[in-house]
């Protein structure tokens, strides 16, 4: 496996999206007949038995990478660790289950901040009737580093992938968007006004509404194609489910719901709309459904849970790409690619 | 939560195994009766039915801590990321099955490092028959950080855990201590020479051999009471034993199997060799077994299995203590208390 060409580091070579294919292709688990998915989805989902599956997905929180320890207090930092984890559960369909949770602790971590990180950690768990069972503890010279494992159960047959999207299919999102992009503006412009006015915004930065219920209800209906859920941006997902599914997708623009307030935020702090609304950290379940009524389908959905669901666009071939309607009614690419580690913009 | 004192930070104020002990209660998982062993054994234990458990472990490796890149081949750090979950899984007498891979990488790792790291990973997971099927990827700035979470299966009746030793039980060990710890030593002192006589012992330190057949064999036999890996050190983990069993235990040092070339190690290098014996990252199991016909069940094990298997010691009331019978006969407290994260020494 040595490189034939003088080595590069990961930035200069290879995306992290890019990095994530070449590791499948290095994991590839053989004749595992029991691996319904592997790398490659929100979460891995296992066979039990004929009927039952096990869902497993880890998220890694990096402090100076995912977070700021002077821009969140330690008990939502706790629930922040936890709702990234229920999120990929959510994409799935699935029912969370059990946590486990890996700690590398900076020296100047006091007993107090341990027990304020748990606390949150245990309550986000326990809203959505999960638990923690286990973990591990480590030192570390200066960053911390919060690691949390999540399991979760569904019926095999309920499981909602990123594959089974087909050209016709409605592109419906949960909630609306933008609310954690601006956020992360706000605490990046530090105006301590702006900040208290916009407190729904930075709270949606801070930590995300893990879509459980919703998630849980859409594999329930067995009116759903494929579902993901946007943490890595609009454009960077909906091409993830493009790509599991083979299909192109076409985005309306005038139809993206922003979430109140970042028409403001983007006015105030000079920042297109449209990079709010296609930004990172975002926790909507974005999910496909075929016809016929599939408007109607979602409707009912949304009255029944109480939760706003938009369609913003339709899937079509492949060969279509991933285009948007822009607001002047032109098809452009669509923007952005989501958030990726290993490259900087 | 809040301390009603002066905020101190974890290693003024508590071990990482008092810490631990906190944790356990802040997290208390409450009224969720499938959690059959949840904080504080090697691996956490649900029930999935009347019949099947499913193993949970999970275990971080991070740089400088750990492991030191100068020290260690990217396949070896692989293949040892996964060996210590592997080692987890094993102490509790099950079968892997499945891993999750997270890791938060330095700037300067290329993609050569992770093909290495991950065939090593894959290579390790795949000689026990586990497959890893997912993960995660984050930046750091520094320090590289491996985390890898491990599930693993059986019966709910054969699954051994550290409560459930009895006074008079026979206490046994796997294979032979000092190894690693005299690999350590040996790394520290960084003579080439040395390094070269010694190999084997330097190996030992970068990757351990997980007794995955061994705590099967032991699981499905019905002889064992409770099992450990001793992956903190015999006299912590034996520790950690008798706190689960509310027992305690007398060691007779004459009876400790030392690795091969140990006594050259501690005599070359100064270092008292009970240090080495008792040292860390020895991933060998230590297991007690009821009589009556202890030994003889042991040394049949160890025959079938092709496995060195030495009884260490008995398990005594918790009243008598831990203790050692030293080469002179004299009766001492167990030296050392294992490695802990949160304490200099």
């Amino acid at each position: 496996m040595a490189p034939d060409r003088p080595p590069k580091n990961i930035a200069e070579e290879l995306s992290e999206f890019g990095l994530i294919d070449r590791i499948r292709t290095w994991l590839s688990p053989g004749d595992d007949a029991r691996i319904i998915a592997g790398i490659g989805d929100d979460a891995a989902v296992v066979a039990l038995d004929e009927q039952h599956a096990l869902l497993i997905t880890c998220d890694m929180l990096v402090e100076n990478t995912h977070f700021r320890r002077d821009w969140i207090d330690w008990t939502t930092l706790g629930r922040r660790a936890a709702a990234v984890n229920l999120s990929d559960i959510a994409a799935m369909g699935g029912k969370p289950t059990w946590a486990l949770v890996s700690l590398a602790c900076p020296p100047d971590m006091q007993t107090a901040d341990f027990s304020a990180l748990f606390a949150g950690l245990r309550d986000e768990l326990a809203e959505y009737g999960a638990h923690c069972v286990g973990g591990n503890l480590s030192r570390t010279a200066a960053e911390l580093v919060i690691d949390v494992t999540l399991l979760g159960e569904q019926l095999r047959e309920c499981i909602l992938l990123r594959q089974g999207a087909k050209p016709g299919d409605g592109v419906f999102i949960s909630g609306f968007l933008g609310a954690a992009a601006a956020g992360l503006a706000l605490l990046q412009q530090a105006d301590s006004a702006l900040l208290g006015r916009f407190q729904s915004l930075v709270n949606a930065q801070r930590k995300p509404t893990p879509r459980i219920a919703l998630g849980q209800a859409l594999a329930a209906s067995g009116r759903v194609s494929a579902m993901i859920d946007i943490s890595d941006g609009l454009a960077g997902d909906v091409g993830h489910l493009c790509d599991a599914s083979k299909v192109g997708v076409l985005l309306e623009e005038n139809r993206l719901p922003g979430a109140t307030g970042i028409e403001e935020v983007a006015r105030r702090l000079g920042i297109p709309l449209r990079e709010l609304l296609f930004g990172g950290e975002c926790y909507e379940l974005l999910f496909t459904v075929s016809g016929p009524q599939e408007d109607d389908f979602v409707k009912m959905c949304s009255a029944e849970l109480e939760i706003p669901l938009h369609r913003i666009g339709t899937i079509v071939p492949a060969a279509a790409g991933r285009q948007l309607v822009d607001l002047n009614g032109q098809i452009i690419p669509l923007p952005g690619a989501g958030f990726d580690h290993f490259c900087r913009r």
